[in-house]
């Protein structure tokens, strides 16, 4: 029989619930993006540039039939949708340059494509660009037992890339909910967050080296594999975060640090906002270094996900304002287990949490991550009209955005749930009301959600990136010379443009 | 009565050891950079110049005067020695735009100058440039405490800014040998990395923003204090490491993890090298989160420095081939000295190490930190000829170069001693003879030390950047495309080429 939960203040019978099924969800909203005019300046597919493309990776690498086109064409939210009618799976870095080489001097723009489960539009064409899908680019091309350094390439699924590290004794520094489906290349061209940064911090931190193919087919080999190597400008960051609009990541080396062999989770109820910064702060401070998570939920988001999921359960009795997930990951088992049960049994008499569960074998802690993981879901099925934003809010800020949306959408019907990972100041807001509610709930939140965050020293992308969504509103993040020179390393690096058009920057911007 | 150390197979009476003094020093051979020609289409500085220049700044922020110019021309091992008559304390990232605009309208060349601590001939002119020099710009903008982010100038001396965060509960992730020198501008600009290195990473994935100037007075105002950002790209990243020849950082936004209240360090002397990679190994996997430091020194280096230095003792009754230094930090001292002493423990009683000793107090700390720290001082002591490298060896060949040396030079009075920080693979081999074996040693080490290293899988520089000193051997540590795109970003961001000239490129590259 499986153990019980464990409870810092008093136990709880096992509570049965099933595993999260790992299956992408897709919300039934219909694509509401209207894209301004086609660049004009890009040429038209021909039947010559398609019999070329089709040499280049050979014809069983290549979708053109309308229905599998579709999910290429379409984000996963089906939010976004495009027209393209070809889809190139490379093989090899040499292919990509030779489709890039060709396409930028026929001036025909592309879509680089991993996974596609991006949230800002970022990797679906706007109009017809021609779709260049790296999931044939799926190889490890090396792995140092020693180091845990891996090199591999942009297409690998990020799921399969973590199990190779995890069963050589290593943990991949990311982690995130799209883990089945997204891939490393797309995750370096989005600086990927997730619920890992917290412990192991961003991928500028952990990526050694990358190879590189710019919009001229040009190849850059930057694929060190060590962990200091200060020869000349640090190139490779450039392309971190630019998603996909500099050059098309092919193959990366990450450094992967140790697998924690004790991995400890619990599940704490907090009766105020005040209460769960508290509890952060004395979290770093004396779980310190075994924090590996902290993630946080509000009351609306769990009652959202247990009325609407029958595989998720709150394992607490009552419901409580604000819930966190604790995870610890170190390399003693008995100590880690002493530090955390210090830590919540002291919380627990000072009053700052209401109550608390520790799970007590993997079975518990998939449960509680289950919790967690399936608010995006929960919040699919709550409605036809989403709004997500994913925003950094400085932790003083952090829940007042939330309340402010409340005390906002007051008089419509509407559920304002919020979740996220605050031990890195990361919200993740979510708005979902009725298909005919759309109009009328966006005026009140758009641009008012980026307004007040950036009046708060926030950020109106935490991870997401800016894509297609956000684009309008990049000059209210960055000052002027820095927009500038975002130009300007755009223009240097793909001055004809066919390198995913209309993302980013904004046509008007 | 200051406590025994105390050792994993038996115990050895205390040993009174000095303190280092955290004093420079200074090698006493004379420069031998021999530069090419001074680029004519810079201007020569005039009366104009200088009058406008100090208007700028103020009178009192000016250094004119032969004598007082001559630390600002002269690198910390009077290797490098320009003939600047000018040196700029701007106080303000205002007067900095102010001062690079003239200058680059009037083709002014401007050497961007911290602490002047650099070992490669990066921060003082080749020839006449300006010296502009960043230490009044020293303030600390903002602190947060919850969050341990501190924004602060660039000219802030690393040591008070790392005391700055430790009064508050921080730990600043940055340490090196130069602390009390060196400023945080100037370790960004040359991506430094240190002993915090392995617990804490790359200054890329510490660093949240930046404020930077550009050649032409432009100020990017990038100082985001926020751990998550996906707001377009990621611009500061191309200006950490690149030496100040694209822009002068003049703030940076750091985050800083939460101070460790245990601290724990260790010396082992062990028999092989072999010995020693897989004590890196098990270290990592055993003591995990907490291990901080890891550091690497021969018989050779630590027979030098005992021998030379009266404040330098070895804590062993015999010396070892190889040594180690293991610290650790952590949040829970009973469970940190379980940790370290099973592994201790274990690993002599597997016959990884020969002798270890666990420093008792804070005093013992300190003696076994200036065994590793007193280093640099022993080798300047150690001859009139020396030759220093910072370079990255993959593990499975770390060793091998300094055992080829002592074979190549064998014939040669000079010694040949080796340490560094070998948890990230980094090595500082050290070649001293005499003043008349300059010449007959130079030749046979150079390039061949780049040579081996590159064709090792190494990187010619793993922490000192390039500067000056290995601006021609960067062509074979970087492929074209990649070196090609580095010029364009030099020519795009600095298109005169007034920051820091004939620095990183080399004239015949």
């Amino acid at each position: 029989m499986a153990p019980c939960w464990k409870r810092v203040n008093y136990f709880l019978g096992y509570l049965r619930i099933q595993q999260t099924t790992g299956k992408r969800f897709v919300s039934e909203i219909a694509s509401r993006a209207s894209p301004s005019g086609k660049n004009s300046a890009f040429s038209r597919l021909t039947a010559e540039d398609v019999s070329y493309l089709k040499d280049v990776v050979s014809s069983r690498c290549v979708v053109e039939e309308k229905e599998a086109l579709e999910p290429f064409n379409t984000d996963w939210m089906r939010k976004y949708r495009g027209t393209s009618s070809l889809v190139l799976k490379p093989n090899s870095t040499e292919q990509v340059s030779q489709i890039l080489q060709y396409c930028n001097n026929k001036k025909l723009a592309v879509v680089p494509q991993g996974g596609n489960t991006g949230l800002v539009g970022g990797s679906v064409p706007v109009f017809d660009e021609i779709i260049l899908n790296l999931s044939n680019m799926n190889r490890i091309r090396n792995f140092d037992e020693k180091s845990g350094i891996v090199t591999c390439e942009g297409g690998i699924v990020l799921e399969a890339l973590s199990n190779f590290v995890s069963e050589r004794g290593y943990t991949f520094p990311l982690d995130l909910g799209a883990k089945g489906s997204c891939q490393i290349g797309g995750n370096l061209a989005t600086n990927a967050g997730g619920t890992r940064f917290l412990r192991y911090g961003s991928l500028h931190g952990s990526t050694l080296g990358l190879e590189v193919v710019l919009a001229n087919g040009k190849v850059l080999h930057m694929l060190s594999t060590l962990r200091k190597d200060n020869t000349g400008y640090h190139i490779p960051h450039i392309f971190i975060g630019s998603e996909g609009t500099l050059g098309v990541i092919t193959a990366a080396s990450i450094c992967c640090p140790k697998k924690c062999r004790s991995v400890h989770t619990a599940l704490l109820g907090v009766d105020s906002f005040d209460k769960v910064t508290e509890l952060l702060v004395r979290c770093k401070d004396e779980v310190g270094e075994i924090l590996s998570a902290f993630e946080f939920m509000d009351r609306n988001a769990v009652e959202l996900a247990t009325s609407l999921l029958s595989h998720v359960r709150d394992p607490f009795p009552k419901s409580f304002p604000f819930y966190v997930l604790i995870e610890t990951a170190g390399s003693n088992e008995k100590h880690d287990e002493e530090k955390l049960e210090k830590f919540l049994e002291n919380c627990y008499s000072e009053d700052f949490i209401s109550d608390a569960v520790l799970a007590q074998d993997q079975s518990q802690m998939n449960q509680l991550w289950t919790l967690r993981e399936s608010m995006p879901e929960a919040v699919s099925r709550s409605g036809k009209s989403i709004f997500k934003y994913d925003l950094s809010i400085p932790l003083e800020h952090f829940y007042g955005l939330v309340t402010e949306m409340r005390s906002r959408l007051a008089q419509h019907a509407c559920h304002v749930v919020s979740w996220g990972h605050i031990g890195d100041c990361n919200l993740h807001l979510n708005i979902s009301s009725s298909e005919e509610a759309y109009e009328s709930l966006s005026k009140l939140i758009e641009p008012y959600v980026y307004e007040w965050t950036r009046a708060h020293g926030g950020s109106i992308s935490a991870e997401h990136g800016i894509g297609r969504m956000k684009s309008k509103y990049l000059p209210i993040s960055k000052d002027k010379s820095t927009l500038e020179l975002m130009k300007q390393m755009k223009q240097l690096l793909d001055p004809v443009g066919i390198l995913n058009p209309y993302k980013v920057f904004s046509q008007e911007a």
